[in-house]
């Protein structure tokens, strides 16, 4: 059975950030970046490096936001897509923060922020930390397909990973975004070998932790349930699963249900087939459209579940499935 | 500056084991594991299944010696060095336990001993959870330098990726060996481009890390101070640096130093260079040496630093240094 963390003191989301690329910019969010570099490779020589510097920059924008310099923060927790995650390490060792780094594939935003939230209610004298996670869309290609150069065709069900990045700081003084309560997640098989259909592959995880959260929460006192990248094809297979398995709440959920997937491009006029994906797409729609609804007071409580395919093409090429996560927090507006 | 977590809570460590190969039961440490397998498989048909199958049955050893079901479990960390970290989805998935990635290289033992610490201290409903880490030699060689079938030539410097598994059962519930204190350290730049000399490149965050944690804590009251892989060529220039820069408590701590890198093989007639390296190599020598001494009264407090060497193929390969990171925790037995 999983057991949901409700939080006696919660943790509060101090400021945030989002950075992007040239896709990015051209979706819906694109003015509500903190900063856009059309090149996408942010001064940089290669796309992993870019991918680091995007992170560099996300947290930059987060500390400078709320005039914090590096040594406020007491603990960093960040993940990517690369190889051994090296572009969190590169990208934000110079800032000197005691770090923890995290694999939970494209479910490291909602992973990252569950952590630090743990980390911050577990030690006394920590009073704020950040959580930084990136992926850069042709870092993330040329690792898991072909080098974009090569113009591989897409398939229909393949997903677009974000060229971005989101940064979070969190503290305990109050301000008017909380994190109040979070579950894990179990790892799901999803029963799916296609690295071009993540979406399939993740939103039997996301039926397991949405299953299992609102089997003791009412869905109706939510505003929005945020999936990750599940795109349109894993959207479509999440809400049949919900209306078709848990009744009338399922019904509800699925009302509520958004994917970040969906949102970050204008999937009509950009070539995305199903939608966006990689830890950077929720982290940059989470901090550019959904936060500030909640800190206005359009949205008075939200689940986040962004979603993980677990796999490397290692694994892929071996035939392993393709595995799932998705860890959910709640995110609610503070009555100040 | 790095601030320390003393927990008013101890959390306990209830069980733990260790699996290994061939290579690993030839050495002083062989008839301390749990399971070997001289073949290295597992009985799987890839390297990289059998880095699964060693966490897998870590796991199931650990519990099998405290007599719990997976289901006594509410929440599982684990990571490997494997890309996207599949050796730890893959091989604990079946389990169901809901589950935390992370990523530190070969610092994963202590990074994953420290953020469960956290979470089971952060969750007031969370009563027990585990920690898995393992390595693979094999697996390791063809992924970050040629597969080992090629018979290259390997440097004086270069450190034996075990191939070990090593699980931790923690939880709430009083028993012989606690974790008292943590600190997660920071990421350092090791100076080194040489994916074979990652004792080097690890042995500043290794100084960093003890620098922070003894600048308020005496080490005298310690009996032993254990890095997790700076092999020979690490280890002496851990132990110069504080000799030369922390006086007397440098001496101190030097003194009371130990290298799971250099305990885990018979350095004069194995094969292995510098020593060994590898999450599975802290992890194993934690279980089959360590905290049996613990557990035995002969250890009453120790501090345990696995390091962790962060980089890729790719990042080498772009000519960006080799960072290290050193998380601490202080584990004491517990006067029953």
């Amino acid at each position: 059975m999983q057991k949901i963390t409700y939080l006696d003191k919660p943790v509060y989301i101090e400021s945030f950030s989002a950075v992007g690329g040239l896709e990015e910019s051209r979706g819906p969010l694109g003015d509500k970046f903190d900063l856009i570099d059309e090149k996408d490779l942010f001064g940089m020589k290669t796309w992993e490096r870019a991918e680091g510097e995007m992170s560099r920059l996300a947290l930059n924008i987060a500390l400078n936001k709320n005039k914090l310099s590096p040594d406020d923060l007491d603990i960093l927790v960040a993940g990517d897509l690369q190889n051994q995650c090296v572009a969190s390490s590169g990208g934000l060792f110079t800032f000197g923060i005691p770090f923890l780094g995290l694999y939970g594939a494209c479910s490291t935003c909602t992973e990252g922020l569950l952590v630090l939230t743990a980390m911050l209610t577990a030690s006394k004298n920590y009073s704020r930390g950040a959580s930084v996670t990136s992926s850069h869309n042709c870092a993330a290609e040329r690792q898991f397909r072909t080098p974009i150069e090569y113009g591989a065709q897409r398939t229909p069900t393949s997903q677009w990973t974000a060229t971005a990045a989101g940064a979070f700081i969190l503290g305990k003084e109050k301000s008017d975004i909380k994190i109040t309560s979070f579950m894990p997640g179990r790892v799901i098989d999803g029963y799916v070998k296609d690295q071009s259909n993540m979406g399939s592959a993740m939103a039997l995880a996301a039926y397991d932790s949405i299953a299992a959260y609102f089997s003791e929460n009412d869905p109706s006192r939510f505003d929005l349930i945020l999936t990750g990248d599940l795109g349109s094809v894993g959207s479509s297979i999440l809400e049949e699963m919900l209306c078709e398995k848990l009744g009338e709440n399922g019904r509800t959920i699925s009302s509520l249900h958004k994917d970040a997937g969906l949102l970050l491009y204008d999937l009509k006029n950009q070539d995305m087939h199903a939608g966006g994906s990689g830890c950077g797409c929720s982290a940059s729609v989470l901090s550019s459209l959904i936060l500030p609804k909640v800190k206005s007071g359009e949205y008075k409580r939200i689940a986040l579940l962004s979603t993980g395919a677990l796999m490397s093409t290692g694994s892929v090429g071996q035939g392993d499935h393709i595995l799932g996560v998705a860890p959910l927090i709640v995110i609610e507006g503070e009555d100040l």
